[in-house]
């Protein structure tokens, strides 16, 4: 089996040689740019493990794999529009480099890409992999528009949020594990429970994301510690905060939500006071453990030797320790 | 066989059954807002047409032919934020209705449901359909970003002109034809002459469209005549004036063009009277001539009964005739 390692470096390659037109030039110099910044590849490498799972030759998985990146590059060009987003890795998005039609337009023709990058799955598995790809991509979408509609609520539900970040970020990486485990044969319901390993698994993993932009080691974490609390993005922690505070505490932790001038500082200072004495880090804590057990829980029902499953629980564990 | 109107009311059922999720509402109601509003339903009758003209059953045509349907509301929704449309067949537009975030996103997952519709094609025809539709769409993006990219440029040459109009608008209508045919079990080389017709009948179309913008009868065409003269907009009468038009007549061309404050019934008047003195309008209807024969040409070389072809040539020619 390959190692992780491994598998990266074949995607590195594939995205090397992603073939497209050269003109128009501001159609399809934004989608080289975007796929050039990197990231972590993480979909596409999981499709390959999904692959590599069940079958040792994992040629037919590539291309599809590719897609799966396109894809997902795609849902950031267009999410960057959105959100109003001037950075993306560490340099400029793409409609603050060129413009907001070029991104839109640019974004279209990805989703196309894709598209024909999924295709070049064997025969056997085309309308499979399309079936999954479709319901994941459509799912994708609702995740961001569901998101954005948060934004104006004064309330959110813990379910509300959970789904949420399932169709935004979890289900595609199900999806991917899936479709890789299918073009390496897997029966349907193997395949299935590869699906919601890597859904649980997202869901823990945004989580934990949640957790580490206020608890995290700034120098390993990589991002703005607070940033979510000086943003008032509706995360498990402020959720969960505003759903158990007292009358008192509920007055303190309104009124630095609805303060417009603030010193960043003493904001995320006073809001993870809060957090810590309702204890919602705690809280998180065992909501993600929860979905770790879910996915583990799936992973333990498939019908394949244990030796081969220690990828991916490796995989697991890499995702889900980052700042311990 | 079907007639036009036969086949009208089929695409019009398959629109109102168009079955789309109710929630997130702000994906989903602009999709149907969109769609209900109307339009000629031109490509999703194509691919009927192309199916009936090879058998006898269209069925199988049916859900494919109402995501070409869907594809083209997908274009539209996104073009009118990129040209900053306020009003589509009488009414707002989706991103002046909701906002461009809608409109952006509602698109995104128009394009998937386009997909997931084509892929309602039997097995046999799955990859060639998808094939087709694969290759088009991304010409479709292109011809769009040509056509924006247009509006910088100071020339543009009737090559490049006859080119984006063919990706915007035509290879559409020429795939919906190939489409159909494919489902009618058509041979590959009947659908290609079926495509080349129905691409070459669209330059045309558009070529006519030029024509009719300034000198059309308005109450029959609908629309502002000289609405291309007052916006500027680079039509083949405008390109072939530029061309032909001597050093004193392009001083005082491009004089109106670069005139910002103008009444319009003049700026119209002006250019309208040198495209007369540089005989442009015939050099167009010649060019249209010309495509509609390649068109009729590829028609005739299709391998069946010729009786069976008049639908298409009554179709050609109902195109082609809306102000005589």
């Amino acid at each position: 089996m390959y190692s992780i390692k491994e598998l990266q470096e074949i995607i590195s390659k594939e995205v090397e040689g992603l073939s497209l037109p050269v003109t128009p030039a501001e159609l399809y110099e934004p989608i080289r740019y975007l796929m050039a910044i990197g990231g972590k590849r993480m979909r596409p490498v999981l499709t390959l493990m999904g692959c590599n799972l069940f079958s040792n030759e994992i040629e037919q998985a590539k291309i599809p794999a590719l897609g799966l990146e396109v894809f997902h590059n795609f849902t950031l060009m267009h999410d960057d529009i959105m959100d109003n987003a001037p950075i993306r890795r560490g340099k400029e998005t793409v409609h603050e480099k060129w413009n907001a039609n070029v991104a839109i337009l640019s974004g279209d023709v990805m989703l196309v890409k894709a598209y024909e990058l999924m295709m070049q799955s064997p025969d056997k598995y085309l309308r499979p992999v399309l079936n999954i790809f479709n319901k994941t991509a459509a799912e994708v979408c609702e995740g961001q528009q569901i998101d954005m509609n948060f934004e104006q609520y004064k309330t959110v539900q813990v379910e509300e949020y959970v789904n949420m970040i399932a169709l935004k970020t979890a289900v595609l990486l199900g999806a991917s594990l899936q479709i890789g485990a299918l073009l390496g044969n897997a029966s349907e319901t193997d395949a299935e429970h590869l699906y919601q390993f890597g859904k649980n698994l997202g869901i823990a993993f945004q989580l934990q994301d949640d957790i580490l932009d206020v608890y995290g080691a700034p120098e390993k974490f990589g991002k703005q510690v607070g940033g979510d609390i000086i943003a008032n993005k509706k995360t498990f922690l402020l959720i969960k905060a505003l759903e158990l505070a007292d009358a008192e505490t509920l007055i303190s932790l309104e009124r630095w939500l609805n303060t417009e001038v603030f010193i960043s500082e003493q904001k995320v200072n006073a809001i993870t006071g809060i957090y810590n004495q309702l204890n919602v880090k705690e809280l998180a804590e065992a909501e993600m453990l929860r979905y770790v057990n879910l996915a583990l829980g799936h992973l333990n029902q498939i019908n394949i030797a244990s030796e081969r499953k220690q990828l991916l629980d490796e995989f697991a564990n890499q995702l889900l320790v980052r700042e311990h």
